[in-house]
């Protein structure tokens, strides 16, 4: 139940997402993951928990959430799972042979030609889009540098209550973000 | 644009479910329904606008609506078409040959095989059931009553922001009801 | 019921789309519309079945289609209503005082600026637009032009099943066409 | 990418459901989870690769699915996490302070009160209910049993796609399941 005892930052990628990004990337234990913006390393603290021996590079350029994010490892105790660094992530990725990497920031587009130099063959690259503009962004730079398998997804959880009677919520999330997985092949 | 005009009172089917009332029960020009509960009246008139010289009949028995439901039909220019009944459709229905009936009340299930009598062959019984003990109770009851294309839809509408940018609005109306249609044969 | 009647041509609006096209524009027996394609004549026959005395004007350029949107004009018995033009509506609308335009067309953003000049103050364009690629151009166009309360909205018919058990059917209909509404103002 | 390595049985929970029921339980390695119907060992699978050292108990009654749950656990490496049990959760759980008890059978309504017993204090059950009557069988039995915080959610993932153009799918997956979260208080 480590989600309790984060610490609250930006907006953070919800767990419908988050959980989304787990199952359909494919991730287990021993994978390697970069991660960027951190925010406040809800997703890479998220993963981490589950990943063991594997590692979460996570990049953050804000200085204001680093100590938000640095909370938030040792609150999960996962010292040896999440490196946070201060980078950008649209200027470089340091790390070789990753399984996954989750651009959940403005200039995604940019960082996706880092990103696929960073993948190991087959493997993903997830982005997180708030709005038409940014996926329509990513997908133009996902066509251009020839990922695979390029699939937008909306993911909506609708909440029903049950008290007198049963039915779903009158009001409800509609809209987070649309995630977008993309495999790198060759 | 007559629903401008209208006078609120009780919590009224919303036009994204009334329009669909009327294209699903493919209802024209010069056929009769039969409605009820009115409400504020606002179904009752919206069918009304499109079906002259049909007619549409409204039920109600709860006094402190019958003044705003009278006050609707003026505004909307509809006397000739809407009559409002001061009277409780689960006792009887006194109209024939009747092309749709149109249920939005607690005990809809009570009113169905007053609903049969009164339809013509082929003719359409639509219920409103916000909650699914309502539309479970409808639902055996039009069973029993061997009702024909039983079906039951939900009809949401999503809508889109596109000031800065475009996308869906992230809260929104996640349900109002379920409308369940049913059609008499023989 | 005129549409059991209809010849099926091209692909149609659906009846789902072609209800929130009436609800939400508040158009009204007596309106007067202009409809772009006609495609098979299905939402001008619709939309004309509800507006008598009205008029709706169907222009269609394809001639493979006119003779379909005749014999359904027919069909339907709306001689006296809805008006089949062979004419591109990009290219110009010459009907004034116009309640309602509607464009199911690929080159809808090229008719927005003459279905301005053919609305009356406060009368509704309502787009058709089945990719996003369509939805984007038209937003630009229609914010070029000035237009007020734009507002793209998506219209989704959950089908339920009720014969030995009761659920959403498993499969569905995801997407049609994302709908935009915009009003003149001034 | 364990999954790609599953031998197919009886239906499965689909990955989106699967990801949710990990997100809101807050399962963490080293939770214990007990899991019925095993069917072909999807779900146990699917949480046993995030939870080591924890556990994970299927019961599954029925042979025919026996040898391809445990083809599925050697597959996946998981032998010491998931333990394959020829038993009926209906009749009973051996297990002790479980922290999630997963449910998807026929008969989960009648299996709750042995979850109860089985539970930790704050631990949690899920149960899968493809149909409306399951589903409210689930509820009225949870809320016999004193459960807490019970929520029932659908988990819909709309896919888009971008060759040519960017658009939803058409057709899609609309409805799998009702999940219900429930947690035990005392």
């Amino acid at each position: 139940m480590f989600r309790k005892k984060l610490k609250r930052g930006p907006q953070v990628i919800l767990p419908k997402d988050a959980a989304l990004i787990l199952a359909y990337s494919g991730i287990a234990p021993g994978s390697k993951v970069v991660d960027a913006g951190a925010g406040s390393g809800f997703l890479a603290t998220f993963l981490g928990t589950y990943l063991r021996p594997g590692k979460v590079y996570t990049y953050e350029t804000d200085e204001r959430f680093l100590q938000i994010v640095k909370d938030n490892i040792v609150a999960c105790g996962l010292e040896d799972v999440v490196t946070l660094k201060h980078a950008d992530v649209t200027k470089g990725i340091k790390e070789k042979d990753v399984d996954l990497v989750t651009l959940d920031l403005r200039d995604a587009k940019k960082a996706l030609k880092h990103a696929k130099t960073a993948l190991v063959d087959g493997g993903m690259v997830v982005t997180y889009s708030p709005t038409i503009e940014h996926l329509m962004g990513v997908l133009k730079e996902l066509k251009k540098l020839n990922f695979s398998e390029i699939k937008p997804v909306e993911n909506i959880v609708r909440e029903w209550k049950t008290e007198l009677t049963t039915r779903p919520e009158t009001m409800g999330l509609m809209h987070t973000g649309f995630l977008t997985f993309a495999k790198k092949i060759k």
